[in-house]
């Protein structure tokens, strides 16, 4: 019994993957690599002693619930600081609007379940994040781009996707954008950008996921907290679900995130996590309370500006000196990522398997165009390796590009095999 | 905008929840409450000095990926150890065939997703457990009970359902089973009758999915480990999906636990999953593992196997004083369970109605039938509160049993609203 694939459901034949998981198996396998490939933070600012001593006390044995089982929801006192955190932001919400997710993948997991029925249009931006893609492609959505400028997401092609997917029948759900430094372009959406898509989200009646991961970490030389405002903060109609996450500004070893969206929603999502994971972990859930409480998060994020502004700072630096000719891109206001665009001729997919022989990696900017778009984009994460090592992927980079962008033979048509 | 329903796809419209989870709402709420109702472990023996220990090391700093993003397969060095703990248990597995989950519960969750389209047959015992019966449920499975004996699932009524469903048009893909200490009858199902089930499954080509997070909680005055030998360790065709846990035999709020399966379904599961949360807890999933090597789940073993017995002792004891004349129960071999039959007249839910008034709290009998029957039992957990507070939950199921088991009126008969 060797054939399992007639004991698959549609859900699971069809099944999609994250490209940025496999890249990091690539990664976990390669030795002297660096990686521009997976948006990790930053370990060296993980706050190691804080959360030693944090945890220490929790261990205790104190209190016992620290290791039992907990609500769904999420521990109370986490649920309740959220409502703080999110309150900064702009974001009137009460507890029964909160949900503490396993990661912001479960967020948009439960989400996908929750809400989209097979053949439901989810809209995306053109590029968007992979994640996000694999969990509504397995929702069995029918997933459909919309394009950016430099400023993001366009509205005029929102329109115009919208009525072109409703005239041919499609039913369109959901927009999905990630507003703040987005995954993978680093673009910042221009306030009345976001005025104009919650006007539109009214005027079609769709909802619209919001995925904030990043917004804490603007650079302050070219953004401002002002600027990161989340379009939830004047979702006057209860259309935004707004995710956020703990992994970027703390560590994402805890996996602990969040939703905020309209209570009758998360009632729903709550029952479908129960069946999904029952709770998220609890220690986490109690040491990531802690590090917010004691104000741990809130002390680390200037110097997370700091950090990724620095890393920002000497990965433009050397892309401009060795590549400045050849690579197109914005400079980031925030986030992780550089997006660039290749040269003439050049391939994503081709570049990525000459860097992997320099020693260098990064993600194909195709992977993130549900249209089949994008091969001359990558995105190079610069959050990861340390600053020293920044220059240096840069100069592998310059390597794998010189003198290789060669015109491909034309080869003789060969069919695919059946 | 406050009516959501219309935005819910065919999963969110008919989402099931857990009997179980709403349960602990109740008690988390509640207080000078004595809680039958949860399985949960005694939080008295979570190794807390152990844990400690453990947790300092791994936070030093020294190695950045404890609290970085991981495969989403699991921690490699944990999976090595996950081979060898099955091994005990008489599984062959190589770590191909080895996934590391968000609790158990996300396993079944993932089993569900991969492998059952809408409408496909999961048959589970008649009672089975409510995180099942919900998961495959929010897969839209087409959910069919097997009666069971004093000895667990019979085999007879396996072969009657599959023939009646098959012949119905419908397709047997799955059956799921807890053949050790069920949940919530605390059966063990002799090892003949796992043969029997094994060759019933290549026999009628369905798949099994085989829980097993109470195996190695026997009592050795009547049982032992060898009867605890699960159907994956006989199975040559490649057709058990084994789950097993650490929330029983270390601590829940870890959310680590695992399964075993042929490599080309974990492949699929390791996908699905990758859009369903990434990966699980890295800490988390660390913190086990150095509990595993370091010999602490190993030592911990013999304990709570004494502690749980003692505790089995203690409410058996009460309930034979106390509720002897009026409840039917057997004597749990292992496990967390008793599985008590209610007097003749008397209700699952009724009883739990009063039995709050009287400050103690079970699951009703009935959230476990996927048949709409067994309104005549309860589930005793008897894991989690102390000893001394076993008798003391019984005299409380002792008065609300008491005098009150009034013989209902014959009502006249209402029609149902449409």
């Amino acid at each position: 019994m060797t054939d399992y694939s007639r004991y698959l459901s549609d859900v699971g034949a069809h099944l999609a993957g994250s490209a940025i998981r496999r890249m990091g198996t690539v990664v976990a396998r390669a030795t002297d690599l660096v990686s521009f490939a997976p948006g990790y933070p930053a370990p060296e600012a993980f706050p190691w002693a804080d959360l030693r001593e944090i945890t220490a006390e929790l261990l205790t044995g104190r209190d016992p619930n620290v290791l039992q089982y907990g609500p769904t929801r999420g521990h109370a006192p986490l649920i309740a600081a959220l409502v703080d955190i999110v309150a900064e932001r702009g974001i009137v919400a009460v507890p029964d609007e909160v949900l503490v997710t396993s990661g912001s993948q479960q967020g948009i997991d439960l989400i996908g379940r929750v809400l989209v029925s097979p053949g439901d249009v989810v809209l995306v931006e053109l590029p968007t994040f992979t994640g996000a893609i694999a969990a509504f492609q397995n929702a069995r959505a029918r997933l459909v781009g919309v394009k950016q400028d430099a400023d993001g997401v366009r509205p005029d092609d929102l329109e115009a996707v919208w009525a072109r997917e409703t005239a041919a029948g499609g039913h369109v759900k959901l927009l999905y954008v990630v507003p703040n430094f987005q995954n993978p372009t680093g673009r910042l959406l221009p306030l009345d950008r976001r005025r104009q898509l919650l006007e539109w989200a009214a005027r079609r009646d769709v909802l619209i996921v919001e995925d904030d991961p990043y917004g804490s970490l603007y650079f302050e030389d070219v953004a401002s907290a002002a600027e990161t405002r989340p379009l939830k903060a004047d979702d006057a109609q209860g259309r935004v679900l707004y995710l956020s996450s703990f992994s970027k500004t703390l560590a994402p070893g805890f996996r602990v995130a969040w939703m905020v969206a309209p209570a009758p929603l998360v009632e729903r999502f709550d029952t479908a996590k129960q069946s999904t994971d029952l709770t998220s972990g609890i220690l986490d859930q109690r040491i990531v309370h802690e590090a917010v409480r004691r104000g741990v998060v809130h002390r680390l994020a200037p110097a997370l500006r700091a950090l990724y502004r620095e890393k920002r700072d000497a990965i433009e630096q050397a892309l401009r000196v060795r590549l400045g000719d050849r690579l197109q891109w914005d400079t980031p206001k925030g986030g992780f990522f550089v997006w660039a665009t290749l040269p003439e001729g050049e391939r994503d997919e081709d570049l990525l398997t000459r860097a992997l022989d320099h020693g260098v990696i990064f993600v194909v900017g195709s992977a993130f165009f549900v249209d089949g778009s994008g091969h001359d984009t990558i995105r190079l994460s610069f959050s990861a390796p340390p600053v020293r090592l920044l220059a240096e992927g840069v100069s592998r980079l310059d390597r794998a590009l010189s003198g290789s962008v060669v015109t491909p033979p034309v080869a003789p048509h060969v069919p695919a095999a059946p």
